[in-house]
């Protein structure tokens, strides 16, 4: 028979912490903390798959429930020497709620339980403390009536408010027993005239009711969003605690208090925690009165006059350490922890793993394995490699006050303040000027690329998270909210509405690319330091990964940003960038219009001088390290003037008919460029342009030499497009090194990024020596889903759960991971020593990463400013692939020795 | 050893006709008709793996070849009883090209081989004809020179030219024994001249350089332009036949000519061809004389007076109707041959499966099935179901002249000719006064329909195969030449350019959907007749497929086209086309500019009635036939008004301000729509809009009754979204059998045509009742190939090989087939019995139809107009997967026994 219901206190406890699934963290965790002989006030956990199995089966619970929790508690009246409705000597207790991940305030307890007209007398009595007895009854009744019956919370507060008023009472605890008889009184009528049956006065009746109102809440609205923002899944459901009451609000010899082992904030080793005498836990948490710290130094630290606990109780407190001292010994994890004192008894009530910040984390690793708490495969998995962002980009000052007006995503982190601007061009003006600016646009092209870079900010009001802007902010590490789709851009009066809201040109914005917050005005930033902890992680993280990790990059700056973060090779260099400079626009713009080719050729003589010298520079800058260069990729319109003024310099410029121009801008129109004119497609139908680019990189790599180029083929379908590519290289390179009488070694792949390369690329591995995963593109086809226009029904699709992720962000392994691990073993198949990467936006991404060691990719690629984040994720995935392996071979080698 | 020759003639034959990729096909059929007995000038073939291995060694021949070719020329010269290059005897021979299957003109034949100054005395003396033997020389030495040493034939003609006027000659049979000698000189001398070395004289060197030039000739650029054209691999290389030389041109009592076993034009069973005495094969050829008929039957239905072979010798014709009929019953079908007499008598030079038109090729398969010749299932694969099409649109008169301008994609099969307009309005406004319009556009849109409808015809500069203007063509019936990018079309001035010629609207164009061509003016048409013997061949296909055939179609019109064509059900049903209704776009597009859904439920209560009725006349034409009904696909805005006057007319109409119209269109621009805010993200965005189409549906099947609507939800990627799309299905079918109080079976299904689909079909089958494959868009998705776009470099391509056909008219197996492949896999394990059909345009293309059959697909779905032909690929497909089977069942079998 399943067994539904776990005891925990003392000698019988039945559950363990690594039972988490089933008894939700909190029962888990007191059970644990029970067999270690800590005080844990008893009880029993009633297991999350009671509440699974309570929503599968229309809010019926398993048969066997009933029996298995009437001899639990019958278990915890023989252990707690109280009986449960008992009017002469009544067990009380709590029921609390307990998912496998801590949902705070999301889900209801209630306190207190087995109270009635009879049992507070009882209470009364054995406590010797009438008005105690009376204000905990009331507080039953309040929150059982809330929680359990439906009856709002303030109606309860109106009554006591009223009582006060009358009495002319300032403080709750002015009041007298008999007020709270009075109010209680009070209480129990307003829940009939409520609910037209009175409060339920048969403490079985209250068990049952509140057990069902725990399970209920798991499915409330603001649950059911919560676990949406966390990632947690419906079906894990919740468990039930069930506890005998203690209570830290007896008298002065009580207290509660909360605590963590170590400060949170920083990760210094010190007990850091707050505490109340004579209260009862919400009270800590209501703010009623101001908590106290628990030590001298914290008390020191902030000022405090109030007596620290280590003053006033200083027994419970050196116990309260040592136990401190136990659980971070045992779980080897700085704790956060409950505790009540009850008449000078300790009760621990709860200890689970603390958040705390990056910077603590990162100290709380690195100490805790200098002290041989945990190795340093352990520290490594301790760090969110997400959070590192936190350190690498400025971010608001947490003190400060703002005005959000509304929020975009969040698609490059750091926090910036600046005017606004709504052209790129005017950002470059006034950046000149030494002005910060925020570049406002309703999305941003290659045009925009010089205003992106003088801006501190981007501001877009379309795309998502790898939108243009997106992809290129995070490359540049400036900061960049996107697609905040209530944001009006008026370019004609230079205004952006939001609501009401009006702001002009000129007027200051500060916007946090971390949270996607919009805010009015300026709102102070904080610069980044990089602590000593962060390199000794890094060098950890390191020495513990098995892929490289290469940066994305193609101006000097990006380079020379992805070298000091560590990146060990550019992984995408993206050459079309180096056609947007002002230098150069003018001729690439005269190569597209040319419509013959021998016409394209002398312009492309033209651009090579300056695209050898790019290349000559990122060898120089990346030491020899490897460089993938993509040859040009983009449809070709994406170069050409637009606006009307545009196309009338440009045409003068070039000495061409503005007609002609026009003409060609039509011709070239596509009606899908992500699925057109693009990628290899040109170096098929254009071979002068790529054979240009061959010879710049070829001739570089002569130039700086120690460097062996990976020259990559973009938008491969096929074979055969590889294999012409293939030859156009290497016919132009042995062309280079016959007219400069010497060679270097170079490696031509492709981009695996359209799902018919994944399928065959068995076949192109034939020729292909490296595949370069292009899961922004792979996403986009595989899932027939544009970045540039997903942000109209992405919400949606979260909010419907279709994804758990935007896939765009978190690499979507059922479908385009499907076609990574094809291509990869595929393309092993053919060429067994093939070099397999990533160079999609998911390669800065933590779950993605994990993703590509599962597979065995030889390196990541990201941009420059989550490098280190890459870095730590490579060696936490490495590490856990490790460890499965070995449970995986430990589990095998029972299994042969069983055999 | 590799034998790298194989003998003919007599009872040394060595090949068989089921050689023809050793020997080629002149050669394989040369060696089978010696087999029969027939008089076939003995020689020997040079195998196609010589020309094989000629290409894969720079051009060397195997090291055997030379000693296997002596030997069989030895065995030749032994059998003729003549020897080669002898002075007294001398044998000739003729070397000739034959490939795989036939590639008429296209490659080098050289005749009279082995003459020189010596043997052509020989030859005098022997035929007792000098001028016979001198004109035989000249003959060779021009044919030898042109072809071998690459000597301009026109050089040639212009000595013999020359002489003609000298002597004031008409004609060549004028010109006396001398004369051909002086030629002869002459042609020597110029040959000389040329090369700067003499004519060779040596019959070795003669035959060794013939050899070559045939091999060369492999290579030709009109060689591989033909190839290309005609799916023939270079591999497949060439063989190269030696013959003993026949003569045709020894006197009166010689002839030559070509006859086909049945007429070619009708299939009609009489003996058809023509013959000229006194003359060599290449005279018929050239035209020289008038050839007369074979028969007298011939005679006088050409109305000849010239004297038929049956009249004048009667013998010979006895013998070669004798060889007509035993060739025919030999082969199984109709045969055309060529054949010499050489003073009396008769000698076959060539037998091959005979050209024949669609027409032709019916009554031929439906006749040799009555006669018990062959089987209905091989006189279904006798017919190329692609050549159905020139039986079911207009065809041009084959008699008329024709200004051909510049050649489009051939997109929609037929032929139309009417006055150009510009715009669908016009060509609507022209159509209902019955003016026959040609709609010339850029491309077409979704808001053209009526007039696309109202055209005979539609020309468009931009788009493929599978562009909007081709599908709707295809599915109209409409002739539709697309992507004809060589014409401007310049609406301003209401005329369109090509090169210099410029055609104002209210010209007359012909369009010629099935070639691609355009053409100035008017040319004749003639209207099609489906014969009985279509319906026969139809009956019999129906009975021999596994695969039921549906149709594309949502109009009145194109439902009756497709029952009447023998569709067995709609497997696509567009509603979209349903909204652009005049009467209906007004409501739809402000359903679409409404920003709350409840306002869009409104006007979606306007719009329910229209569909229901869409829906009612659906199932009335189908009477029960299946119908697969696909819920809104396309993105919205193509809905929307997006001329300045469309946009004050609507603003007008809707009484919405046209500045907030403006402000919405902008919104809903999409950079690749195709990948955008469309399908089933409509669905989950703005469900009222699905629940509309599911309630139409229903009621509309309630009314009809006997129908089981298949509803269809478009582009699902995941699991999640089909489920909630499905739970939409089926709470408004509750919804709607509550309401009626009584409920119809149907199905909810979706298209696979996304790769995230086909790979998680395993997933999206647990709820899908059916699967069709939208293979358009997969193509597009899987190969990230916009169809509208690619025009621009798929000329280039196809060109380069990259694919062999465009995958948008024939599936890419590799690829997309592939992921087909994996989708009905994975289906079927979750779901055995699910229903599997393809509804792309690839279901009217035969090649892709077998690979469905090979998939064991249950249906394909194709476009009224293509339904015969689908119907007869699939039975084809069938036929031949089951021959396969069972010769892979008797071929296990026979393993079975020797095991």
């Amino acid at each position: 028979m399943t067994k539904w219901v776990y005891n925990f206190g003392g000698e019988k406890t039945e559950g363990r912490a690594d039972m988490r699934y089933l008894l939700g963290g909190k029962g888990a965790n007191l059970a644990e903390m029970s067999s270690l002989g800590l005080p844990v006030p008893s009880g029993f956990t009633i297991t999350t798959e009671v509440c699974t199995h309570y929503y599968q089966n229309e809010k019926n619970y398993p048969a066997a429930l009933k029996d298995q929790v009437t001899q639990a508690l019958a278990l915890l009246e023989a252990d707690m020497g109280m009986n449960f409705g008992d009017p002469l000597n009544p067990l009380l207790i709590s029921v609390r709620s307990g998912a496998r991940v801590s949902m705070p305030g999301m889900m209801d307890t209630v306190l207190n339980l087995g109270l009635n007209d009879e049992t507070v007398e009882g209470l009364a009595k054995k406590s010797g403390d009438e008005r105690f007895a009376w204000d905990s009854y009331r507080r039953f009744i309040q929150m059982y009536g809330d929680v359990v019956l439906g009856v709002p919370h303030h109606d309860f507060e109106d009554i006591l408010e009223r009582h006060k008023t009358d009495e002319n009472l300032k403080q709750d605890t002015d009041i007298t027993p008999e007020g709270w008889k009075s109010i209680v009184a009070d209480y129990k009528t307003l829940v009939k005239n409520e609910l037209n049956k009175p409060f339920p006065m048969d403490p079985q009746e209250q068990l049952w009711g509140a057990i069902g109102a725990v399970f209920s809440s798991w499915m409330v609205p603001r649950a059911v969003a919560y676990r949406h923002i966390h990632d947690i899944s419906a079906d894990w459901g919740t468990a039930v605690n069930v506890q005998s009451m203690v209570f830290g609000n007896m008298g002065e010899n009580c207290a509660t208090g909360v605590a963590f082992t170590r400060d949170p904030a920083t990760g210094e080793n010190y007990f850091y925690g707050e505490y109340l005498i004579n209260a009862q836990g919400e009270d800590v948490v209501a703010g009623i009165r101001t908590p106290q710290s628990l030590t001298t130094k914290g008390k020191e630290k902030e000022g405090s006059t109030l007596p620290a606990m280590e003053e006033i109780m200083p027994a419970v407190f050196k116990q309260l350490d040592e136990i401190r001292h136990k659980l971070e010994g045992h779980y080897s994890d700085m704790q956060d922890i409950e505790f009540t004192v009850q008449q000078g008894k300790l009760y621990m009530l709860q200890t689970r793993t603390g958040k705390r910040t990056t910077a603590a984390a990162l100290k709380i690793a690195v100490d805790m394995v200098a002290e041989n708490v945990i190795s340093q495969e352990e520290a490594l998995c301790r760090v969110e490699p997400q959070s590192l962002d936190q350190l690498l980009h400025p971010t608001l000052d947490p003190m400060a006050h703002k005005t959000v007006l509304t929020k975009g995503l969040p698609a490059s982190p750091g926090a910036a303040c600046g005017v606004i601007v709504f052209s790129a061009d005017e950002a470059e003006k006034q950046g000149n000027q030494g002005i910060k600016v925020i570049l406002c646009r309703r999305e941003t092209s290659p045009e925009d690329i010089h205003g992106m870079h003088a801006a501190v900010g981007i501001l877009t009001t379309r795309g998502g998270m790898t939108s243009h802007a997106a992809v290129v902010a995070r490359g540049m590490g400036r900061a960049c909210v996107a697609g905040a789709g209530s944001i009006q851009m008026d370019y004609d009066h230079q205004l952006l509405r939001i609501g009401d809201t009006t702001v002009k040109a000129g007027e200051l914005l500060t916007i946090d690319g971390s949270t996607g917050e919009v805010m009015l005005g300026e709102v102070p930033t904080v610069q980044p330091q990089l602590s000593e902890n962060f390199s000794t992680i890094m060098g950890w993280a390191d020495a513990h990964r098995r892929m490289v990790v290469r940066a994305n990059a193609e101006t000097q700056k990006d380079a020379e940003t992805a070298c000091r973060f560590g990146a060990e090779g550019i992984g995408l260099c993206r050459t079309e960038h180096m056609f947007f400079d002002p230098d150069r626009i003018q001729n690439v713009r005269e190569m597209i219009i040319a419509s013959s080719a021998p016409y394209r050729r002398d312009v492309l003589e033209k651009l090579l001088p300056a695209q050898r010298g790019d290349f000559i520079q990122l060898f120089e800058i990346m030491k020899g390290l490897p460089v993938t260069i993509r040859l040009l990729d983009p449809p070709l319109h994406e170069f050409l003037p637009h606006t009307d003024e545009d196309i009338q310099q440009f045409a003068k410029a070039a000495g061409i008919d503005e007609a002609q121009i026009r003409l060609r801008l039509s011709a070239l129109h596509e009606s899908n460029p992500m699925l057109g004119h693009r990628g290899c497609r040109l170096g098929i139908t254009f071979p002068e342009i790529y054979e240009m680019q061959v010879q710049a990189i070829l001739e570089a790599a002569l130039k700086v030499g120690g460097v062996t180029p990976e020259i990559m083929i973009p938008l491969i379908a096929t074979k055969a497009e590889f294999d012409i590519m293939k030859k156009l290289v290497d016919d132009k390179a042995a062309e280079v090194f016959e007219d400069k009488g010497e060679k270097v070694d170079y490696l031509v792949g492709t981009m695996i990024e359209l799902p018919r390369a994944a399928l065959t690329a068995n076949q192109i591995a034939e020729q292909a020596e490296f595949f370069s995963f292009g899961t922004n593109d792979l996403t986009q086809t595989t899932l027939g889903l544009s970045r540039d226009d997903s942000a109209n029904f992405m919400p949606d699709y979260l909010y419907h759960g279709v994804f758990e992720k935007d896939p765009f962000a978190t690499l979507d392994i059922e479908g385009v991971g499907q076609l990574v691990e094809i291509a990869a073993e595929k393309g092993r198949k053919t060429r067994p020593d093939i070099k397999l990467g990533i160079c999609g936006e998911h390669g800065g991404d933590p779950a993605s990463i994990t993703f590509c060691e599962q597979v065995g990719l030889d390196y990541v690629s990201c941009s420059p400013y989550r490098v280190p984040i890459a870095r730590l994720a490579a060696a936490q995935a490495c590490i856990r692939k490790n460890a499965r392996g070995r449970l995986g071979k430990s589990k095998e080698n029972k299994e042969k020795k069983a055999a």
